[in-house]
């Protein structure tokens, strides 16, 4: 894929040609993003950041990532508040926030919407979620985790992967095992409720790509001899009721003691955040904070490398950076 | 008027020659609207955006048009987050957040209140919209359009216009009269449900100042020979209960069969958006969004540039603008 | 105390020596807020502004003394719209948020909950309120501000203060003495509803350490004699209901009749802000707007200034501020 001027909007775009392409401009981004150094290479250009449901997170990874490149961010954050709650149709909203960005990232309950989106837009659009359907940036950010974790330079044949959870309702491990598809001989563990099970098309498109699949209620045989577990949230917002979400909260933990007695010593915890700390859910140990091996918080910082890399090869300035890069002179040492 | 320091407020502010002033200055806007160079002459600059109703169309062209100067934006968005809430005074936040700010743009739904704010503030602010009464630069990105739609260099003596929908409720109309007035020999062909026609008391302005109204309900005819039409949504927000607005919604609509029946070749479809695209109402049809003579996305890219030149004005950067100005280095490619 | 890299938490860290460092660096950040020059000392930085509770003025005046020296500012407004609400711990928010930030300016409801996100971050963290417990920029601005009034270059031992109002409730004033018991001899004349007095503690810390407490429910005679008043309103949304609220608002209140029969004719008048104007609270009177003792918007302004001090000094970069310092070229004159 030629990322200049590309919009973003699914995993399916992506062969790993261009994902080692984005992950080597990601690499670049690192002194930037650990404030070694700043650039000025996006200074004038805007981030027209549009986020038409709730999420601090991404929204913040986005603007940030713009921000480092020495770009403006303008925001908004609601759907309530927006001309679309009078009947301004998809097209029209993207027809007038285009005129003024230079690039969209956009999040929106609806599957499909940041696509149809798109097709109006005037700059190019990266979809930071649409409803169930895609997260193209979390996919890149979990897989560049998994590599710097692992340490492994090239392909990622022969991964052994476990996921945990609501795999039903969980966008990012949809997402992720689309793009792992792209590559050689993975196996997969997925462990959930069956009620929460990957849906059949995602499994049978990963097993005629020729990948291995265990699913399985059964968390501590499903921990064995993996590379990296991925963990997820019960996804309460997409359950008919707080008390039906509340069967499967808490069913799957992993904590200190877990892991000790069914992982191998090496093996990478990751989890997209945010998980849920209450005391019935809790799906991931707080005991394991210290852990080397717990990767969620690079995970997050990675995801703005990502983005950063996502903005500089859709905007043409990934080669430019360093032309107006400088030192930076502020407090940094309580950082990493 | 002399622009700097100057609170924009109402259209009665302005004649005919400080319209010229600003559109030269708006003209002089485009290369940095349209990315092809930025400049830093508002860099270190701070516009306070006081949005205390919602309006994502109208905020984001004010925090663009600031962020293209160079400046930096900070936001409220909610009157409820605000310390209105407790109390306080339009005078109270006037002077506290004129202390923060070099500029002020202000929306707000009582009608006088950005000019009550503005006697108190400490720097410059323009009205976003206050109720039913004001929005300055809407009107002046409207006549903007006009004579760039209509390659007119000079005054727009002798336009043809036709207004279309709720005429009693839409702000922009009532703005975007007065600032007509001011030119001479206009003709207005005012098309409107007999419930939602234009106020009485600028009919009869427009009147005094010898232009020719023609009062109709009958879009067919009301469309003939027309240079511009001019077509509003509904404003359902101002009817005591939906129901009543859905009598109005849809009564009005321009498609591309209507307009090829009955419009000029050459009639330029305006629209200050958004427009209410939901079946039932659907004012200005989306059959013609490809049509060449649809102007209210051009419209809406206007807006920037008015509000660009107001700030630069204003501020008086305006002949400054070029002194820290440089070439645009990312894609921008799709943009038009 | 080192300011570089250090958490603001509580006014219970600063010393007198503290307190004279951070002024000396707010003193020469009074040129840049005032718009005579800008720096970009900061180009580059992020602030991560979380208010998880409104507070327009205190959130803008970050933003606007981060923007002043140079950086950007990412916001959240609102604890719903946060992952917060999906169960995710203060120490998970912390860890993500302060990756993507330079510097975090947090205001939350719940009385410790800064500190404990503080423990987490990875950059240096300022209290901007936490429930009743502390805001420690606001302390440090109101003694400031009575030093510039009252012209005082040194220490301010001996100061004759009077606390108007809800006392109990009150988190500036309490704040506020916790600051002034640094230095010696104060004399304190506590005015409040004997309800809503001064916590015990509070005085019994201020009588420890040789100050001068008198506590009275007869305002005229309270007012004898200050240097300076600092009125505050009845916190409405910490009592139990409006009613039980409006038992107080109203009760004491100074206006010019009251100030030119009770009080010195030096005395500042001093108010936290927002100031609660509706007819039946009114605490401080609008027909005291144009009074030259009047302090309350200098006191607002120099919020900037002590939020440009803190954010140089924990960043380390308070000496080079005029490195990249420049005139500013835009309208200021209507400014001061």
């Amino acid at each position: 894929m030629n990322f200049l001027g590309t919009h973003i909007l699914s995993i399916d775009q992506f062969d790993t040609q261009d994902v080692e392409a984005l992950f080597a401009v990601a690499d670049q981004m690192q002194p930037y993003a650990q404030r070694k150094l700043k650039t000025r290479v996006l200074e004038g250009a805007i981030l027209g950041s549009l986020f038409f449901e709730p999420s601090t997170r991404t929204r913040i990874s986005f603007g940030c990532a713009f921000n480092l490149l020495g770009g403006q961010v303008r925001e908004t954050t609601e759907i309530k508040a927006s001309a679309l709650a009078k009947g301004e149709s998809l097209y029209d909203t993207a027809r007038v926030i285009s005129g003024y960005s230079d690039i969209i990232a956009m999040r929106h309950p609806m599957a499909g919407s940041v696509e149809e989106f798109s097709k109006a837009s005037r700059v190019p659009v990266i979809n930071a979620g649409d409803g169930a359907a895609e997260h193209p940036s979390q996919a890149l950010l979990d897989l560049y985790t998994i590599k710097k974790e692992l340490n492994i330079s090239g392909e990622i044949d022969g991964l052994n992967i476990a996921l945990v959870g609501d795999l039903k309702n969980g966008r990012t491990v949809h997402s992720l095992c689309k793009l792992l598809k792209l590559y050689k001989n993975i196996s997969f563990t997925l462990i959930s409720p069956i009620e929460l099970k990957m849906p059949e098309e995602i499994i049978e498109e990963l097993r005629k790509a020729g990948h291995q699949i265990n699913e399985t209620e059964d968390m501590q045989t499903g921990l064995h001899d993996k590379h990296t577990i991925y963990l997820t949230r019960i996804q309460e917002e997409r359950f008919s009721s707080q008390q039906e979400a509340n069967i499967y909260r808490g069913r799957f933990r992993l904590n200190q003691s877990t892991y000790t007695t069914h992982c191998q010593p090496n093996t990478v915890i990751m989890h997209p955040l945010p998980r849920d700390s209450r005391a019935e859910a809790n799906e991931l140990d707080n005991d394991l904070n210290q852990h080397p091996n717990l990767a969620i918080f690079r995970q997050a910082d990675n995801g703005v490398l990502i983005r950063m890399a996502l903005f500089a090869l859709t905007l043409g300035v990934e080669k430019e950076l360093h032309n107006t890069s400088s030192d930076v002179n502020w407090y940094t040492d309580r950082r990493f």
